[in-house]
């Protein structure tokens, strides 16, 4: 087999490789069942397992209590923009949008369509660089909207801002979901496409608190509406089955490192080596402010748009793939999510101290 | 490694053993990238070569012309039946709707919502029995809706209803397509979820003819309007790159295969046992009727709910899965979709055999 190398995708991202290995041998035929996973009918007892099993562990890794639904539905984020509003904003009523980059500014943009979208607090004056101390919340908005990480411009929200009161809070944490504690009971829906932290792409982890949604709108395409889900146990059609058992066993790999604390002292501790060292680099320079750096994407740049280029390049041909800024904003990003390994960016300083050397 | 079963699932579904094994070599390096398939960027150029075969397979296989795009979709034929009428049936303007079993009455129940539907056919005085023969068009419809085989019901058009005058043909293929050659050019859009013949679950194809996109709804979701995602090569958002890999390879067998003469062929012969044995068995009676009988699943009945009962319990334990009929009309069903092997039909047989004469 090829040896794998550094891969700093921002998504789809890296895989536990014993996830991967777990696959692999459940293709053919999962378990003893002489079927392959993607082969078992969803509304059978080898796949039902299987499905159980990954809302448990989504309940036990996050502590999410009774009081909330834990969906897998397809369509990404992008359609998660639009079924909130969908369900939640009615004409002549207010939601709350914290603008802290572009996913939060196309989430805007889906709920205009439905409602009155209020900005509660937007970096956009310093291009995204920072996240916003000081919300101004609208007049009694439905809910506050956030995107916990921005893997565009490398910021993260240190903690869940506080909603205005009588507001829930939704957040679309598809970037960081999984790489620290969280408390849900503060959040009225969390949602997350599954392929920076919990296995690939084409299956979104929705939790919903459960009084919530016989509140959405009844009046629409039954494919939008979370009741449709919450009563069909996300089977109403039929679910991205391999989707739901790759996260099935990410989520056993979290559980198998210690859970969320221990993911969020590695994610600490890894960001920590790139952070360091570009804080005394005298070529590299972080893009994102100190105090609302992301743990899962590192961005930087030289300064200097060949020399990133030349950069980017060279690291390529050595080995550590993905390291090219998101189109919008050049640079560099090293996407460093839950599956990526101490080694790698400890390799990744190494070679950046080499690169500025020469 | 367990041995493989005859699965006959009505999908997710079986997937060509070879298709399964290539899949395995993938999951931990894409050829020699050292990345695996789920990990890789889906705007990197190891999964843009990937999306680019999927698309040119598909087209040579169905022989789909520039005048029409191919798209990978989440949410399978169930968002299909909001889409369509959402992009393409005003408030005031009537489609025809070919009514033949359970998953044409959702698709119509769904477009209801969004403009008037007409009733072109039903077969549902004989429980969907058998696909009606004449189409009773509604006035100037905008659209043509029809479900061209009923996994429920086990029942299959023989060739594609013709559309009223002025009225493009909408297709769910889900659960024939490309098990026989297809003139995609009698239809306005095709679509399917890939479980039955294509793939995994998670993934939808839709072929849709390019002067219908912009014809299409502007105010809708900008996750729901097909030109979204024409304009985007069906990357607006990040695609289900597994799903789209892995029907790469299923098209990829389907040409080694011969095409879709080829499997046309293939399937009429399996078919043809199952067929045969039905008509002369005294124990077991096909459901649907001979002239509406489908290639993909046969249904049959005991007539006695205890002696199904006993043949599905005694069936699964001799290795052939799947067969108990769907949830809302019971009996028994032998879904062999492409990849089904004709030794699986012929083993079903002996066995049938063998427990009539029991």
């Amino acid at each position: 087999m090829t040896a794998r190398i550094f891969n700093f995708s921002a998504g789809p991202a890296i895989i536990p490789e014993s996830v991967l290995e777990e696959a692999k041998e459940n293709l053919l035929s999962l378990g003893s069942t002489g079927i392959g996973i993607m082969e078992h009918s969803h509304r059978g007892k080898a796949f039902l397992a299987v499905y159980e099993q990954a809302v448990a562990r989504c309940r036990e890794i996050a502590g999410i209590s009774n009081d909330y639904e834990v969906l897998f539905l397809q369509g990404g984020a992008s359609l998660q923009f639009s079924m909130v509003p969908m369900n939640f904003l009615a004409a002549g009523q207010t939601a709350d949008y914290l603008i802290t980059g572009v996913w939060s500014e196309k989430a805007r943009e889906e709920a205009q369509r439905f409602g009155t979208v209020h900005e509660a607090c937007s970096s956009k004056d310093k291009n995204f660089t920072y996240i916003p101390q000081e919300l101004k919340p609208g007049s009694s908005p439905v809910y506050t909207h956030f995107t916990s990480n921005n893997t565009i411009f490398g910021t993260q929200f240190r903690t869940e801002p506080t909603p205005a009161a009588g507001s829930f809070l939704v957040c679309d944490a598809s970037s960081d979901i999984f790489s620290r504690p969280i408390d849900v009971s503060k959040y009225g829906i969390i949602y997350g496409g599954a392929q920076k932290n919990l296995g690939p792409s084409g299956v979104t982890l929705v939790i919903i608190r459960k009084d919530l949604i016989e509140r959405g709108q009844k009046e629409l395409p039954t494919m939008l509406q979370y009741r449709t889900h919450t009563k069909n146990e996300s089977m109403y059609n039929t679910p991205p089955t391999f989707g739901i058992f790759m996260m099935n066993l990410v989520f056993g790999w979290i559980l198998k490192q210690g859970g969320l604390a221990a993911m969020a002292a590695k994610n600490e501790a890894k960001a920590k080596v790139l952070y360091d060292y570009l804080d005394q680099s005298r070529l590299f320079k972080g893009t994102a402010q100190a105090d609302s750096r992301s743990l899962m994407n590192v961005t930087f740049v030289t300064g200097n748009e060949a020399i990133d280029q030349q950069f980017i390049s060279e690291a390529t041909k050595a080995g550590f793939d993905g390291l090219k800024g998101h189109r919008s904003v050049g640079g560099m990003r090293a996407s460093i999510y839950n599956a990526f390994p101490q080694e790698g960016v400890v390799e990744l300083v190494k070679f950046m101290r080499d690169f500025e050397a020469r």
